[in-house]
């Protein structure tokens, strides 16, 4: 193992890449294009892993990251609505490469008809239930008028309809993922067969990682973009998108104080390198992380009622059992498994590797 | 107002200056020592404020930060429970800058003891009710075990004790806030009558920022070490620390989708930015962030009924009564004032003040 001196989040390569190939091979078999998420990485090295396996288009959720992986990527697609104050940087990257953008509103179609200056595609945000961005599926006067005001445009491509279903993460069975997927599939299928006879080749692009995970059937589907699977997290588990066994990243914390009395350790790793997001339940409350065993190279199973219970800024106080507590001693580190690994993996500045190989993000 | 094209971290000068004057003020009126905390804004920018307003000695939360701040000011306490596999950083800091640790065992002592190389100060922790970390105030027995080993070092200085009363964040009311303040007086008042016979120079260090900004009696306290109220957020607000009208940094987030049927505002702007810390109140549920009216030079009082009332990564949703939601077009940007601006601040890397002067922070 490398050595810790502060905060560091690890990396299970071989964890990572097995995560990888298997989605790559779930998608081929699935005869599904994959175009992966690259916000749970943000990293071109990581990136590199997956062209190796293949795979030439990506998604990304903001204009500076797609900046980022442009000198290494070719057909990016922002899955995000399309935030019209970047125009700029839109314009530089349109020319580089084939950017798809998101649009929802009649305003920011027509926006880019007036200021696009290159060929982009765009792909329609349906809502499919998610109630956080998109167009309700049965809206389809405003979804005529995007395609009216785009039809305007030479430098306007319309590529298809794109949903993400984002309220799968608050599922807590894995068939109520599928009712979810199967549930998206079936308003893109309406859409699709509305629209294909005058857009032939339009897409329907889903895409997320329970759904992409516990689901069967992709029929109708052109396109999946899930992004977490890569790293997977406790989140994901309890969906049941996972093993603990896949989860490919974890935070070393060193120990920097004992309280035997609480049954409580507290660990250099706070609120602002796990995030807050947590998970609740009745027995423990409370959940920020997990702590798993350290081996030799990586670490191994969830240590049974060793949790992150709090966190402060740089502070974390994990919960201890009686019987476990005086194995532990100042200077020691924890390995601690994440809830949420694409927000933790935001918080940090690089991954370590077990051979100490220092893979950097954006 | 400078150009805004993706979440920015805008910084209203004057109100800073403003907040760190008042604080000078309200200690050199209390004759108390004015050690303030740096984690909340991170800067040698900002800390030079500090020092024109005749401040010479700071806190941060890690041996990383007291590195960052090293080359501008040589007294620095790093109040955390001493990470000692940091040795080698805190043996290269300890040359050049008068370093004060923080122990809380035996077991950390004995370390510095065998390890440290040059002369640096430690402040016993003491838990003054947070139960977060630091020694329970009747255990004499091992703070007299931690006098004892230090007392064979002639490196080690022990500077006094030090608390923090971080449960002064969930109160609700300033009678509240008081009640918390006087009582870690009268916890550190006893072990300063215990020890300052020995200890002639030994000081008590306290200060969380609502302690310091609500309570009027500092009585036997050496020493405060407040960090936030150099900002103030939502949170602080709520705890009655500090007026809206204080809170000097505010997130301006693009407009990027507007849904008038569930009067919600999409804005550029997440948990990647914002963290995912909230307030909870009966009428809107959780909130994590309030919009303010933009003026010409900054923003104004918080707009009721709109604030962020979710968070993913990169999206933010905005609760808009529909009296104001037509206000609003898509390439507008919000104001939003955040729950808790030490993590905001710590989620961006630079500042902007309404000048376009950025800002950088470690």
């Amino acid at each position: 193992m490398p050595m810790i001196q502060k905060p560091t989040l690890l990396l299970d390569k071989i964890k990572c890449r097995k995560n990888i190939s298997a989605m790559v091979s779930k998608m081929i078999k699935n005869n599904v294009d994959f175009r992966p998420h690259f916000k749970t990485h943000q990293s071109l090295e990581i990136g590199r892993w997956f062209m190796e396996s293949g795979i030439r288009k990506i998604t990304v959720s903001s204009i500076e990251m797609a900046e980022y992986f442009s000198p290494e990527w070719n057909d990016i697609t922002v899955a995000f609505p399309v935030n019209i104050r970047e125009i700029e940087t839109i314009n530089k990257l349109a020319v580089t490469i084939n950017l798809n953008l998101l649009v929802e509103s009649s305003e920011a179609i027509n926006f880019l008809k007036e200021n696009l200056k290159s060929k982009a595609g765009f792909f329609i945000k349906i809502d499919v239930g998610n109630n956080r961005s998109g167009i309700h599926p049965s809206n389809t006067g405003l979804i005529d008028a995007i395609l009216s005001i785009s039809g305007f445009s030479d430098r306007l491509n319309f590529k298809g309809f794109l949903g993400h279903a984002g309220h799968t993460y608050k599922c807590k069975t894995r068939d109520e993922v599928t009712g979810i997927h199967n549930m998206s599939r079936e308003v893109m299928a309406g859409l699709k067969n509305r629209y294909i006879q005058k857009y032939p080749d339009l897409k329907i692009s889903l895409g997320d990682t329970p759904g992409c995970c516990i689901a069967c059937d992709f029929t109708g589907i052109d396109e999946l973009r899930p992004g977490n699977f890569v790293f997977y997290d406790l989140m994901q588990c309890r969906i049941g998108s996972c093993m603990v066994e896949q989860i490919a990243v974890a935070l070393a914390c060193p120990v920097v104080a004992i309280h035997k009395d609480r049954g409580e350790i507290v660990v250099y790793g706070g609120s602002v390198h796990f995030s807050t997001e947590s998970l609740e339940n009745e027995k423990e409350g409370t959940v920020y992380g997990r702590v798993a065993e350290i081996k030799e190279n990586g670490w191994g199973q969830i240590i049974q009622g060793m949790y992150l219970k709090s966190l402060t800024q740089e502070h974390g106080i994990v919960s201890v059992p009686h019987s476990e507590i005086l194995k532990y001693s100042i200077g020691d580190y924890l390995i601690i498994l994440p809830v949420h690994s694409c927000i933790t993996a935001n918080s940090m500045k690089n991954y370590l590797t077990f051979d100490s190989e220092k893979i950097s993000r954006m």
